[in-house]
């Protein structure tokens, strides 16, 4: 079975031996392994692979067409100490599509199909999550992207040019995106969202029975970075009343975070924190901490927002709540998700808090839609991550069903 | 005035231009410049320098004795974005002392007298502080020494390897260590610790309104490393009610660790933190704290312990508190005390809650003491750590008549 021999190539790099977790940052050498990886399963299978200007790997079944072409595909890199399902779930089974189309159905398409493993999905090293698909479609600007920089100070100019792509060619590809007729990304289903059933409230794919869901649409979200000021002391020989330690301010915070979430029904976690100096014997002199929300609507998630700032202001004066970065609710193509029902007989349609390239190419005007696959348990960014081998083969077999509709259909 | 010639010296080395703080950690190319100054400091007054097994930098006037010496110095190190004062004063005036002795007094000794830098005072670099003169004494092993690791997961062999010192010579010094007859560390204030009057409370040597003090004793304290467990997650996608954040119970101990050095009238702080993986869209999988704790008596430092883990173990099984250093009321020798009041006109006695190198030979046996050099703010093991030039000339003079006391008399 062509998906286990492509899953168990991928499965070693990267990989943590102490946690079993992955760190797959962009150009980073695990990131260039999987690089070659993606090269690799593309020659293999006679597909022609190229690297767009953004560090984007596309592999492309059939002659690269101006306009029509049906993709699939997903990311390789990975959070921090993250799962194996999160990004390459979708490349894989993206290559184990195109070889059962091959293979067994013979099917021959009339419009161009590409695999795509869009590059730095997670931003855990430079910060912007969608790095390779917000620069395609120009919702990242190609200087800010060059000047970002990850926690060692390097740039991600220089990390990509030390890994022997230009940064120079950074930047919006408007005749790429327009040869690009659809988008559709296999992805393992992240959380258990409550969808409400006839029979009452079921949470997730697992809770409602079933391998396989279509994306609804993805949660408007955002990320501030929150900074607390303070004054560095020897903690032997500070008087606490003498003290301005930053990291009190810092733990009421977390529980505030919390509870306006609750207030709010939205969700908010402080994952990310920066102490300086970072010493034992150091009274703080600041604390940097990053705050992720997200909600079913735009004005819960500015609600949670508001109220920290409000709180954080009467505190302290020199308080600093910054936005770093804002996506609103996507909705994906009703059309394009309508005829994947059709093929697919009508999966349940679940709402994700979780950023994806596929809402980045929607929010350009791309037709996208995307398939979840179930996962049994609700951890997901973690070592635990997790799908059970039959759900990612009938993920396998929805993809092929679905390319090999959408791809002998010239006016789909 | 040579003292400001080799302050001025030192002032450039490891400093960050972006906040004023110096970063002189063990072994890193700071430190080693600040070697380089140690020993052209000590070549220019024609003394004999040394560096003795554990890295510890001796320079000898007259010929170094198998007893009776009389040593004076600090350290050069320093904590992250420390401030100029702390260490290097104690070895600035130790060498503008031995000049004011040479030039002026022309006091002859019947000691040798020595100055001093100890290695890694500060254990920024490596966790425990204090390093190289616990080595000397035997306080600390040379192999859990060899084996310690930066945040890097270099080990302090490795990084001593690199530096030039051979690791394999670690270790108790006891031929070293008799050789010492007395020794006095001059060192900036910190803090500003309430005394007692017939006035009633002043606090710290401004608050008494003279220069210097003289060492009282220094607290017990410790350093905990506190372990909070939780479960890796995408902040996107996980509700509230599944989520295992550990971030919580680490907030709520910042606070549990204020109160209880409240009630305990003791000192306790959290100033490192460690959040994995720190990703800004993950929930950590775990949240390291360190806790340091200090206090006029042991008891009142057990307590704040006890009370945070009695707390932590009520709400979690597997929170996990361990003990990483633990220092006993340290008391100096009363009568070397005496006698240095005697010849600077008793000044004030000042408890401190900072461990110093003193400390650590006076537990070892050696007739210790410290003089304090007033600091007119609160503030320390920061950038903005301070003392006017006036009073450090008076630290200067101070510690000659102490010299020109101690070393004429073979009998002290």
């Amino acid at each position: 079975m062509t998906f286990d021999a492509l899953w168990n190539d991928l499965l070693s790099i990267g990989r943590d031996s102490r946690t079993g977790g992955y760190r797959r940052f962009a150009w980073t050498p695990a990131d260039l392994a999987c690089r070659d990886w993606f090269t690799a399963a593309a020659q293999d299978r006679g597909l022609d692979v190229e690297t767009d200007r953004n560090g984007n790997l596309w592999a492309w079944w059939g002659e690269r067409a101006a306009h029509g072409a049906v993709v699939i595909g997903s990311h390789l890199d990975s959070v921090p100490d993250g799962g194996a399902y999160d990004g390459p779930l979708g490349v894989v089974s993206a290559f184990a599509a195109l070889d059962d189309l091959l293979a067994t159905r013979g099917v021959t398409p009339v419009r161009p199909v590409a695999v795509v493993a869009l590059s730095d999905e997670e931003g855990a090293r430079f910060g912007v999550a969608c790095g390779g698909s917000r620069l395609l479609t120009g919702a990242l600007d190609a200087d800010r992207a060059r000047g970002l920089r990850d926690s060692d100070g390097t740039t991600m100019a220089a990390a990509m040019a030390a890994a022997g792509h230009d940064p120079a060619n950074l930047g919006a590809d408007p005749a790429r995106l327009a040869g690009i007729g659809c988008f559709v990304e296999l992805h393992i289903e992240q959380g258990r969202v409550r969808v409400d059933t006839r029979h009452g409230p079921a949470f997730g794919l697992a809770g409602l029975g079933v391998p396989l869901g279509l994306a609804g649409g993805i949660w408007p979200h955002g990320r501030w970075r929150i900074e607390f000021a303070g004054r560095a002391d020897h903690a032997g020989t500070t008087r606490l009343e003498d003290r301005d330690d930053p990291m009190l301010l810092f733990a009421a915070t977390v529980f505030a975070a919390r509870e306006a979430a609750i207030r709010h029904d939205a969700l908010a976690t402080i994952g990310k924190v920066r102490v300086d100096p970072n010493g034992v014997n150091a009274i703080p002199s600041g604390v940097t901490a990053w705050l992720d929300v997200r909600g079913a609507d735009e004005s819960r998630v500015r609600a949670v927002v508001d109220d920290l700032a409000g709180d954080l202001g009467r505190q302290r004066d020199d308080a600093r709540v910054t936005e770093e970065s804002w996506t609103p609710l996507t909705t994906f193509d009703a059309m394009l998700r309508a005829r994947i029902a059709r093929v697919l007989g009508d999966p349940p349609i679940i709402p994700t808090g979780a950023g994806h390239d596929a809402g980045i190419l929607a929010m350009a005007g791309i037709p996208s839609a995307m398939v979840f696959v179930r996962k049994p348990t609700g951890t997901s960014h973690s070592p635990l991550e997790h799908a059970e081998r039959d759900d990612c083969l009938a993920g396998v077999a929805a993809l092929a069903a679905v390319v090999a509709d959408l791809a002998t259909d010239r006016n789909s």
